[in-house]
């Protein structure tokens, strides 16, 4: 169990390392930041800022003897940085989490192992694959480059077979992975903590609602009944004890009347749990530094019901408004540059629990 | 009204800085914080730490010229250093506000202007001043320095007139008022915000605990009238608006079966206003960054009702059963050493409002 005092190492200087830095500081921690980017949303907040390429072995070993302990904030790392960082400093969530959710393939399958439901899915490796799995798996479908995509990226939606060379030719010759349409009434997410000790603490389902491919709002609680919420729950506690998973995780399911159907994990905090900050005694990102310091887990309760939303572009334009209204807390990156499609903000609505 | 992006500066890098710190970043504000010692809990936080004396001229005008706006954690900010600094930047709150409460008498003569009540008080320039002022006040009364005190220090009780010389000798001949006891029911704070435009919220007064002179506890609601509890607000409102304030102030006020008397006013974030951290949509250390910044206010409202308690000395060193408390959120300030009496931390317990 580290103590306050103790260096949290921190992967990734973008606005969930921004979060995790405050949550880790307000347990007492010191927080280092590696981060090839200068002036990222991190540095802002954090002690330290180890500006540094994520193939420079020097600059990872020297914040590794720095640090007590690795957490990331995505999960893109690249295993060369991995081997370096794990052989002084143990990185949490662990190698066998990054592995599957690196890979979407691999992720799948593992679900399945887990008697778990994703999509429909094939491995895309030739043209001919994807031929062939589209006569099995049909249209509308997705194909995704197996590895690196996020918030859309990477991804080619096919809804007549016609159009499967084209797609094939965008992944520019990445592994993919075709998926299938599920026809769902919600999307919802679970945002789950498992400690060293293997406690395990859940939030509240939430419910997402995405725009142009980037989630858009999360609302707790999610608008379906009871017993689905507990299942949700539950098969996230499934997926963290396979995994002996130490951290937060996010887990995107999709709500259909035959039952529960995996989306995608991911191995950190999640946009979709951002929520938390406003109605929970105990945030996911201080969720995330306790499980990844061996402190015990808050236990994910929650005292309001809260409408997240995400600021993308220029939505972040519109302080001052929301600066006006009551039971809003409004959460700002410190980005300078209101981009198309980036994530500049977000804020939580709050009302009394229904 | 200062846009996202722009740099608060802060006089003061104790445990009030960093919490000021933390939530201009929410604001996406940048932070530089000036203090003369390093490795101090704002700096953990802050963009910038200045490190440097508040009697080096050079320094504070880069500070002052590095800063959109400048505001502090602490009163007893030296006179020269706001003449350097206001010659620059906008200071906030403002002079007036810093002028009385930094002297203990000219604060009460500004409250008794306002037509409210202080405790009983006299100027004690010598010890026939004393004497004759305890053959006025009576006994027991407590003798204060007129400037630099705070947490019970530069003060001696005097229970007995025999005790005066001893006692004014403890004052090594600093300025000082003698302060009549008053027999309260309840002590109450008032955490009060005012902007730039005049507008004001208050939250809920909150009922103080001390032990050993620093403040134990502070439970929201105050066991209080409710009709009190407004009378306390009110005469909050009228100190912000006679001083024209801008910014977060806290009023100490004891609660007798007569009326409500001022004990001391702070023009600054307050500890018995940590408790908004884990109850409010908004707390008072972003309240402040609002008022400070020029942006709309907060309106005050709280979602729950809550605890806070101090964690002084080796009272933090108790972190592990707190986080195993339910409903327990915990603020640790980062400092290295517990010694005794030093604030290391706080908790906020909450719970549903009542």
């Amino acid at each position: 169990m580290l103590k306050p005092g103790a260096t949290i190492g921190i992967l990734g200087g973008g606005q969930l390392g921004r979060m995790l830095s405050v949550a880790a500081a307000r347990l007492g921690f010191k927080t280092c930041v590696y981060e090839p980017g200068g002036d990222c949303p991190a540095s802002h907040v954090a002690n330290f800022h180890l500006q540094a390429a994520y193939d420079d072995a020097d600059a990872l070993r020297r914040f590794a003897q720095s640090v007590d302990v690795i957490t990331y904030e995505f999960e893109n790392i690249p295993t060369d940085a991995l081997d370096i960082l794990e052989a002084i400093r143990p990185v949490r969530p662990g190698r066998e989490a990054l592995r599957i959710s690196q890979d979407r393939m691999t992720e799948k399958d593992f679900l399945s192992g887990l008697g778990l439901t994703p999509a429909p899915y094939a491995q895309i490796d030739t043209l001919d694959d994807l031929t062939a799995a589209l006569a099995q798996i049909g249209t509308p479908a997705i194909l995704k480059t197996r590895r690196f995509g996020y918030d859309g990226k990477g991804q080619a939606r096919i809804t007549d077979p016609a159009q499967a060379e084209e797609a094939f030719a965008a992944m520019a010759g990445a592994p993919a992975v075709l998926e299938g349409f599920v026809t769902f009434t919600h999307e919802v997410s679970v945002i789950a903590a498992r400690g060293p000790d293997g406690q395990i603490a859940c939030f509240d389902p939430g419910e997402n609602v995405h725009k142009d491919g980037i989630l858009h709002t999360t609302t707790i609680p999610a608008r379906i009944p009871r017993s689905r919420q507990t299942d949700a729950v539950l098969l996230a506690g499934r997926i963290l004890n396979a995994l002996d998973y130490v951290g937060v995780m996010g887990v995107e399911l999709f709500v259909t009347p035959q039952g529960l159907i995996v989306n995608e994990i991911a191995p950190r905090v999640h946009n979709s749990g951002h929520w938390t900050q406003n109605a929970c005694p105990v945030d996911q990102f201080e969720q995330h530094i306790r499980a990844v310091a061996g402190w015990p887990l808050g236990d994910g309760q929650r005292h309001s019901d809260v409408v997240m939303e995400n600021l993308i572009g220029t939505d972040a334009d519109t302080w001052e408004a929301l600066a006006k209204e009551p039971g809003t807390a409004i959460h700002l990156y410190g980005k300078a540059d209101a981009k198309p499609g980036r994530k500049m903000g977000h804020v939580n609505r709050i009302t009394p629990r229904a």
